[in-house]
């Protein structure tokens, strides 16, 4: 990457649920503002993308051995396409439920593979309001829209099931936002805007949940260091007192500045 | 950085108001929307600070010889803070008006030298709604508020037509947030939301002011590449086609995957 940074990162990879994770009341927006100062939230959504193109993907972007800093975690946050249903409208898209599970290893091996330290985090799809999915089509199509649903809520809970039990079996978090979510009463036009795509209310569920996950495994943005001094720190008079506080030199020696984050979290 | 990409990336370096602009509407996460699979958006704002103080921290962030790929853009976002006046509540912060610009070249020129290509944008300060800093003086700290304004709209005025005046000789794009926003009847309680920090209609005219100029410097979002095909060019039989298909093999050379990008905007 281009800059010299104190600041970990995490990436959140995944489809158009993480694609879209910045526009207004987004998670992944949410979650730069969280950790705000403390780590670099760097987004790689694909809309439309499932498991099996995204690892067409993977080596390009984190080639082994990997030159770089790693980052500090990573979010997979697949299924919602893997699980679109064979012979209908999306079925390009689809992905047979093994395979799903074989690639989200790949995945999550290749993370581990390129740095042992990392934190991988799970994300199983959000459910589907195939009500929601058949408004939607009609709003687009009207009368010409696809009669029978290309995801169904019922399918797409396999695909969230396997996500579970691979990271149990990985001994990974997860966070099972097809299940977390069902748990709200009208969580169909509450948390989803089209049957599918999250809502704001759906996004900050999403964003709740992966602090938390991430304040479990010990990246909680409250016990990270600010990349440089909060301004309360500054003496007016003698600004240059705080910027050389933490045994850091203004040399230019960016990893001396932090030395507690740059040792626990890059 | 920690990954090997090949997005360019567009910094914004600034004070609080560049800082919060994560936060739900705000014109940083906007920006990371509209550049989305094209360009990073790298957050370095620093609530508080002023020119003087930012000067301290920008060795640290990109040392020169600068090792790395240099990003394609930065905002440059300060003023706020160093209108604060002498002899009130947040004179520490104070910066005098010819430091104030004298401190601006400085920041510009460490960007310019770090990459004679880099497109650098100014941009002044946003109006003070003097009253909105009152009530919000008042409601946190009741008849214990200071009596005196610590900023005036037409103090922080003389900072923004510095900045103005800077990008005019140094033949650098500028938006005069200051100007802009006082064209707009209301703008007061529109735009502010404490008198000073921006309402989510303010994060909108930052946000598209910005835009238009990224547009007019060359680096539209619409005439970027995608980092990977759209899934409408993926062909479900053969995956692998569309991520050799732009002169790329899939040996792990990002370089070679956008070619354009590679070579225009990083």
């Amino acid at each position: 990457m281009a800059m010299a940074v104190v600041r970990p990162q995490i990436v959140l990879l995944g489809d158009s649920i993480t694609e879209q994770s910045f526009r207004r009341g987004g998670w992944g927006a949410a979650l730069a503002d969280s950790y705000s100062r403390k780590a670099d939230i760097v987004v790689r959504g694909y809309g439309g993308y499932n498991t099996r193109w995204a690892l067409l993907l993977l080596h390009h972007l984190w080639p082994i051995p990997f030159a770089g800093t790693a980052p500090a975690a990573v979010t997979i946050f697949f299924g919602a396409n893997d699980a679109a249903l064979l012979g209908r409208q999306s079925e390009k898209q689809h992905v047979p439920l093994p395979e799903y599970k074989h690639n989200l290893r790949q995945i999550v091996s290749h993370f581990k593979q390129m740095s042992p330290s990392i934190l991988v985090l799970l994300i199983a799809p959000p459910p589907v309001d195939e009500d929601g999915r058949e408004q939607y089509a009609k709003s687009l199509y009207g009368d010409k829209a696809r009669k029978l649903p290309e995801r169904t809520n019922e399918v797409t809970g396999t695909y969230a099931r396997q996500c579970v039990e691979l990271a149990q079996e990985m001994q990974i978090p997860c966070i099972d936002v097809w299940t977390v979510m069902q748990q709200t009463e009208g969580w169909q036009k509450l948390f989803l805007r089209d049957g599918l795509h999250l809502t704001e209310e759906g996004n900050a569920v999403v964003h709740s949940e992966v602090l938390r996950a991430l304040n479990g495994a010990g990246l909680a943005a409250e016990e990270m260091q600010l990349d440089f001094p909060h301004h309360s720190a500054i003496d007016g008079a003698h600004p240059e007192k705080a910027f050389q506080s933490q045994g850091c030199s203004s040399s230019g020696n960016v990893d001396a500045f932090c030395p507690e984050i740059a040792s626990n979290h890059i």
